[in-house]
């Protein structure tokens, strides 16, 4: 029988497992793994061996390997697909949580899981890690012991990569991808670390925006002047600083940088039509934060704004008096960080360079400007014609009744980028997170609906990606 | 005798006396009037004594006056000038002198005056005060001094006015000129505390610039944002705010605000002519400082730029992450300070006015501004045809066998703008101080050269305006 054809069989029994699934995820929730404090590293240690226990038992080879930081699970399926023709993927997750400061906002303690039913008949899983990424990562693992019970094997082969880094920069990650490429290198990659784009409406992100982060430190005269001696005369920081950057946007709200948008693609209608459709109104989303008007891109809608166009933003500012009352003083110094948000297409290095000599062509001759650098990480995305892409959609559609979009994420996700560049294989990132689930804060939880349909979402996926 | 028959005995009087006339400095120069150190307070009451029991001895009515801080000297001429015609003039000085700190970069120690000689011959008064304020206001006593010994009257009705507060802002003296405006009230008044154009350049600071000093809050979003999420749609104080003051100025170097030149009058072609003739050229001005090219006014002259020309300069600026590394935040708020050097005709209130709207017209609907002033003090000049001013240009030339120019001062000395405003008259500015007089530093001096003739041109100036 195909794994098509166990299908229903497979959702059948999740179903009727799902209290023991929950049990499952409640054992692993009480282990205190936040990564970032050295004091919880036996606490990372034991959520390590105790996921690697799990996925032994549904016949994973696994390891627990060392890195100079938490150690990371390695599991890979035995047998699975034998025609060759499914692809062999690698899912990745991570075992680490957050802290839980402050904790006496905590309603019950973070590592004592727990169950709440909401007055509408919601119910939650209550927990640190209980969505991120715990709960997440679960479903996947769940759906895999699914078609274990049911047919006695995976339908694909499946290699398990679960890391214990990744609140705190997954920094050894890089390098053991690195030095176990080849047996990390799979077809595709599987990450379920992402979010629904409504309560009803499954989504899969398929782009990531890179980051470009740089700091611009301007000097014009060699120290601090007294603007009632020198002021109309000595060149001010400031000024120059303030041109450099109200030069950087157009009147349209694009970037101004030459080059900024070469080989920068347009969605395709269909993607465009389907985001349009979302209908996400400046009201729905600035208006939490106290803002009515989009900033960005005058031509582009909102959805397209946050997600799939490339930004350049000023983070930081700084020069001069900045104190309490009047210092009439003119800077010898001036410093604004400034970062960019890219988008696939656009080399990090050229706009690097790009921006560097947009800023030196508006700095005096008797000034200079030096330039320091902290990110540059490229945007990642999948190709729309991936074939796993409308296999996943439509198994997604199937699960949860409602078309799947799929969005751009904003923000980066910095191993995924290196999943593409260092292994060569494109990411589907499909996740059942809601945007109330209080990821990172006091009282993270996850609705039990997403944790059980996440299971069958994914049973469906590896279904159809076993064709 | 007219005082003009009688000053060139007076001017030979300056000269055989100018060693008691040093010791009478030294003596003065002993006692530590530090005004802005609670500490002192006791020594600045001793140098008010000093001052007032000397004033007494040339025949003034003299009078210690209390204030909240450090005590006023005034002193009245009696008999003086019967025949109306000469005006009655109002002396300013300060016996306060400027914290000696750092004390251990002092060759010798501060309150104790010694006289220095180079080895090009040049000989300086070396002590805390020896310029600022003391040796300058000496000038002007010893000129009193001579007339009085020569002549055994004043040539004028004098004024003395000789405060304790400057170096700590003048701030209770405000309030006591406005007390006592029918005391103080006179035809003119004469400040020596300014400075020679160079050291053979005698000079009249005809103009001092006022100013007004602002500060801008903008916010935007209600809280800070993760440029990841809102990157793109959500807008940034900073890009706001980089926008308004890049639009401040025009690329020809002028102020952009509306308004903000009206009424700005131009310099009499003369006056103009004087100042070109000064020569002051980049390189001598901004050179000291590591610039070389002026950033002011495109077709004004640097002298224009820094002293007779209105600026506006951003003194500070802060917004969003400024520590070490990166921080991916689109920050809620940002802040400038931003401060205008005015000159006469420009009203302090307009101008605040005119830049708020400018401000308010660069803010996007769903942001917020708020202002802070600090300062507001209007720029004073004194007018040239001032019949005064061309007496003391012609007494000056003739000490010094050089025109002496007239120049405006880029900073503000704010009582001057008082005597203007509360009294009703013009001021003198004229000083013998120079460029490397270390005032407010380690080591402060006044060049023995510039304290004899000092004095001379006192007398000169004096002997002029009693006509």
């Amino acid at each position: 029988m195909t794994a098509s054809e166990t299908l229903p069989a497979v959702l059948d029994r999740v179903d009727r497992d799902l209290d023991q699934s929950l049990e499952r995820l409640f054992a692993l929730l009480r282990i205190q793994s936040v990564s970032t404090d050295p004091a919880y590293a036996a606490q990372c240690r034991k959520a390590a061996d105790h996921v690697a226990a799990d996925l032994k038992s549904l016949g994973f080879d696994t390891s627990v390997r060392p890195t100079d930081g938490h150690p990371v699970v390695v599991g890979k399926s035995l047998g699975g697909s034998a025609d060759g023709k499914a692809p062999d993927v690698l899912f990745y997750g991570h075992y680490d949580v957050q802290p839980v400061d402050p904790l006496d906002l905590w309603k019950t303690p973070p590592f004592e899981p727990r169950l709440e039913t909401l007055d509408d008949g919601r119910k939650l899983i209550v927990a640190r890690g209980a969505c991120d990424d715990n709960g997440q990562a679960m479903t996947f693992v769940e759906a895999c012991r699914a078609f274990k019970a049911v047919t006695g094997k995976l339908p694909l082969n499946i290699t398990m990569l679960i890391e214990g880094e990744e609140e705190c920069g997954s920094k050894h990650l890089f390098g053991f991808v690195r030095d176990n490429a080849a047996e990390l290198k799979r077809d595709l990659a599987l990450v379920c670390d992402t979010g629904m784009w409504d309560a009803q409406t499954p989504s899969i992100t398929t782009s990531l925006r890179g980051l470009l982060y740089e700091e611009v430190r301007l000097i014009c005269a060699d120290r601090d002047l007294h603007s009632g001696l020198f002021g109309g005369a000595a060149r001010n920081p400031i000024h120059v600083l303030a041109d450099v950057l109200a030069a950087m946007h157009k009147p349209d709200g694009s970037v101004a940088i030459p080059g900024f948008y070469e080989g920068v693609k347009e969605l395709p209608p269909d993607v465009k039509a389907d985001l349009a459709a979302l209908g996400l109104t400046p009201e729905k989303f600035l208006g939490p934060i106290g803002l009515k008007i989009p900033a960005g891109e005058k031509d582009r809608m909102l959805i397209e704004q946050i997600s799939t166009r490339p930004t350049a933003e000023v983070n930081g500012i700084i020069s001069g008096y900045t104190g309490e009352g009047a210092k009439t003083v003119i800077p010898s110094k001036a410093m604004a960080k400034v970062s960019f948000r890219l988008v696939a297409a656009q080399d990090p290095d050229k706009i690097r360079a790009a921006f560097r000599d947009f800023v030196r062509a508006r700095v005096p001759a008797d000034c200079s400007v030096e330039f320091g650098n902290f990110t540059s990480a490229p945007a990642f995305d999948v190709a729309f014609d991936n074939p796993a892409l409308a296999k996943a959609r439509a198994a997604l559609a199937e699960e949860w009744g409602k078309k799947a979009v799929t969005v751009g994420a904003g923000g980066s996700i910095p191993i995924v980028g290196d999943f593409k560049t260092v292994l060569g294989m494109d990411t589907l990132m499909v996740g059942f997170a809601l945007d109330d689930d209080r990821v990172h804060s006091p009282n993270e939880k996850y609705d039990l609906k997403c944790f059980h349909k996440g299971i069958r979402s994914w049973a469906r996926i590896l279904a159809a990606l076993a064709g």
